[in-house]
């Protein structure tokens, strides 16, 4: 089987199948050119739907028997209730009491609250997870436990497999903070609010069938309906869809590291010498405690200079909410609220616009705003010293992260990576890294506590900065201090079997993650 | 050829084929059942487009020529800005100069405006009109000047055939009151605001290039974008792409007529009497002088009973924006605006909602709103005594309406038509209509100055008005009254030449229009 492996354009090895499915190796930023038409779901008729637009069923397993639910059958949830998730658990429960196997679940992204999950990938009625297994999951699957290969996509090539029909998905089940009988959903109001549903659009337009649950049901018409009621079979009510607590999860805090403190002040000063942080520029900065910290140095810098920001790419939060109701920002364009000042924001302000994987990401549309953005502030577990990064596994091999939004962040205008030097004294440049999930020719900038690398590619940024004093390195020094500290690091050691792959935006395969040797 | 002709289930006989596509006989409502999948546009690739998310080209020809312009093509235009637009006429002037030749102009709607388009026609630029012809261009099909047959079809059958692939829209051309250089577009603002682009839904999500046009650019991101940039490939700049004082057009004030006052005053009583105005109830009144009179008479009974309405289906006036703000209305579910105030209530009160044909009537979808509304108030040129009702012929036979959305409106739970006996001393109820554009099945209530005709099929409400002092009659007395006072009518005269065919909301053809024998 090894012998027809192909080895992709960052110099992977990829199998010609992944779960059977024809697998294309990465070819290059834009180089592959899709061809064919978008996937077309049935159609449906009124005729089939009740007149009055009652759709409701008592419960989320008579729901899934009248969609049709059987074996081998793709069923997909979103993640915006992030580890406060309730719903994607009592899927399968429902799924494995009714005796229905080999399910593939193809979430937006899963989290620690749905290790359950894994009995049901070990009794086989989930075959295996197409989407991020944040924790648990990752750990089972990097343990060579999953039937299948996991499959991982960032939002916005989870955007494309779904429109492109890579993936069809037989029922989407979309948990809905606030939902009329009709289907209609959004995400702002109600006990579980969440602020917007936008990871669920592909799934409502593309699914054969749509489940809506939610905990909060009102009459028709459920405004704003960021879910269409016109892509909807069945409306479920149930007690309780999310833990409100846990659905603001990560850091909400700005970072108290004084070396976290430093990489977000040179990285905010690099920002303003290189002259990205101007009148009208638009910014991502992430929710991470550093990325907070970065916003608010942003916001120093442009009360400073009396300038104002377009935009904010968002996971919105507090920060990010202070500064468009303070008018530093004209608009937050909104992936996902990170807390619930975000949601509050979102519900309020029309200028916090809750947008989807469809306008931010999705790389087979007509552009995307992702490539609009002046600069973009990403982490990542490991940079090798081609600048190609990892995201999703640790440097002991085992798969723990998803992809998020950031790979398709990378087509920002500056993508810049600001990151220790090491953890827990590992250091985090590499010569390679264990599994690539963006090209190094789209990662601009490495900022760390000893000293900032650009990418030579960026010779436009090399001339900006060349007479300031910022404390500019190149990568191979960086690396070299690292390993001077903590000694040249180990590589991961691996079965032969892969556990997942990897996509690109465009649908390729750019890596292959391995069985971690234990 | 006339053998292979079939009869429909309204008994008129429809051709095996309408302009070499082949054509499906209206089966009854609800019975045509759609196989296949939804039409699948080409995939894009953002590697196409440019990264900065610029798209605009110098001019309309330009767009039109870098999008592929060539002969047969089928070509979208929208009708927000009714009798007002200056875009759709641009087009195939530029098309004509470049010489390319029978086009399918597709707007969903045309105008007196696009009396220019004659010249199309005649040059053979244009094929045929697939869309309503209001007007000038009804009568140019009517006299058999047109090459190719005319298909009309509702809001909703528009949406659908784009939506099923009936219609292949190879470039769309959506002018937009505001927009930004990536083709976000919406219409709330800008010297030509006409409140929303719902109609050029389908345009932007279906067609395979897309051409924004606006004389409003702003910089990214046009908020709220109604249209998504992500299926834009132009943006052009304009001078002027509406005049915004035909923007507004039709009948904008109450009658002062007597007998059109005394018939509104009968539909709100005949709703009174039957239970349809109760607290949370849903009406549709539509905007011409009588529709706006019941919408006022719909006001006092709600106040007086001290209630408010669920939400009201629109077309848009300064009376329903009056009711919304009195709060007599939660929500106005708005499909175009109808004048000025109604574009000022979109764009500063979010319940005043936008919506597209395919919220609210397309119906191979999994339902729509259009079922829901309790109490619908339709016009109509011609009643037979089967309720069934035409509304794209005069008795004459010569085509001047378009069907709008009517026939979708037909599925609300009461359907209404407020008409007068006879107009210009021509009774309105017939034996026959002159064309079939709505079944008599969904038409529940006919109300004229001279009394109010149930459909016996509506056994509730004829019990409901049992004790009633309305002045109730059959259908048949209707009939006989009018042609009492004008005599018997004479039926249209016709030449064998089909010159357009009607749809149903399901895509089969309910009637046909032939050329009139003059």
């Amino acid at each position: 089987m090894t012998t027809s492996y192909e080895e992709n354009a960052v110099g992977r090895m990829i199998p010609p199948e992944v779960n059977d499915q024809p697998a294309i190796p990465f070819k290059g930023v834009g180089k592959h050119k899709p061809a064919g038409r978008k996937y077309g779901p049935p159609i449906a008729t009124c005729a089939e739907y009740p007149d009055d637009g009652d759709k409701r069923v008592p419960d989320l397993k008579t729901a899934l028997v009248e969609a049709g639910l059987k074996d081998g059958m793709t069923i997909s949830t979103h993640h915006h209730f992030r580890n406060g998730d309730l719903v994607a658990n009592q899927v399968f429960e429902a799924a494995s009491q009714l005796g229905v196997k080999n399910l593939t679940w193809f979430p937006s992204a899963s989290f620690p609250c749905h290790e359950p999950i894994t009995e049901y990938l070990e009794d086989g009625t989930i075959h295996h997870i197409e989407g991020s297994m944040n924790g648990p999951l990752g750990r089972f699957a990097s343990q060579g436990k999953m039937r299948g290969v996991g499959v991982l996509r960032s939002h916005g090539g989870r955007y494309q497999a779904v429109q492109d029909g890579e993936v069809q998905i037989d029922i989407a089940v979309i948990a809905a903070p606030t939902a009329d009988p009709f289907g209609n959903a959004n995400g702002l109001t109600g006990p579980s609010a969440c602020g917007l549903l936008g990871f669920a659009l592909a799934d409502s337009q593309y699914a054969h069938k749509v489940i809506v649950v939610t905990d909060n049901l009102i009459p028709f018409p459920c405004i704003p309906w960021q879910i269409h009621g016109n892509y909807v079979d069945y409306v479920v009510e149930m007690d309780k869809i999310g833990v409100p607590e846990k659905i603001v999860s990560g850091t909400t805090r700005i970072t108290k590291s004084p070396d976290r403190l430093y990489i977000a002040e040179l990285t905010a000063q690099f920002c303003d010498v290189v002259g990205i942080i101007r009148d009208g520029f638009s910014f991502q900065t992430g929710a991470g405690g550093t990325s907070l910290a970065i916003s608010k140095y942003f916001g120093d810098i442009m009360r400073q200079k009396e300038i104002k920001a377009r935009f904010a790419r968002a996971g919105s939060n507090q920060y990010l909410v202070d500064m468009l109701e303070e008018g530093l920002i004209d608009y937050i364009l909104d992936g996902q609220t990170f807390d619930l000042e975000g949601v509050r924001s979102m519900r309020e302000n029309p200028n916090h616009v809750n947008t989807s994987p469809f306008t931010s990401y999705n790389y087979h549309g007509k552009g995307n705003f992702a490539s609009m953005v002046d600069v973009v502030i990403l982490g990542a577990t490991e940079v090798d010293v081609n600048f190609n990064a990892n995201v999703v596994t640790h440097s002991d091999g085992y798969l723990l992260h998803g992809i998020g939004g950031w790979q398709n962040c990378l087509f920002g205008k500056n993508v810049i990576l600001p990151i220790p030097l090491f953890r827990d004294r590992i250091p985090i440049i590499r010569d390679e890294v264990t599994t690539i999930c963006g090209p190094g020719e789209l990662i601009d900038v490495i900022v760390t506590e000893r000293g900032i690398a650009i990418n030579p590619r960026r010779a436009d940024l090399l001339e900006a900065v060349k007479d300031s004093d910022l404390p500019l390195k190149t990568i191979y020094q960086l690396k070299e201090e690292a390993e001077r500290i903590c000694g040249k690091p180990k590589s991961a050691q691996f079965e032969d079997r892969i556990i997942a792959a990897v996509k690109w935006v465009d649908g390729t395969v750019i890596d292959v993650i391995r069985q971690v040797k234990e």
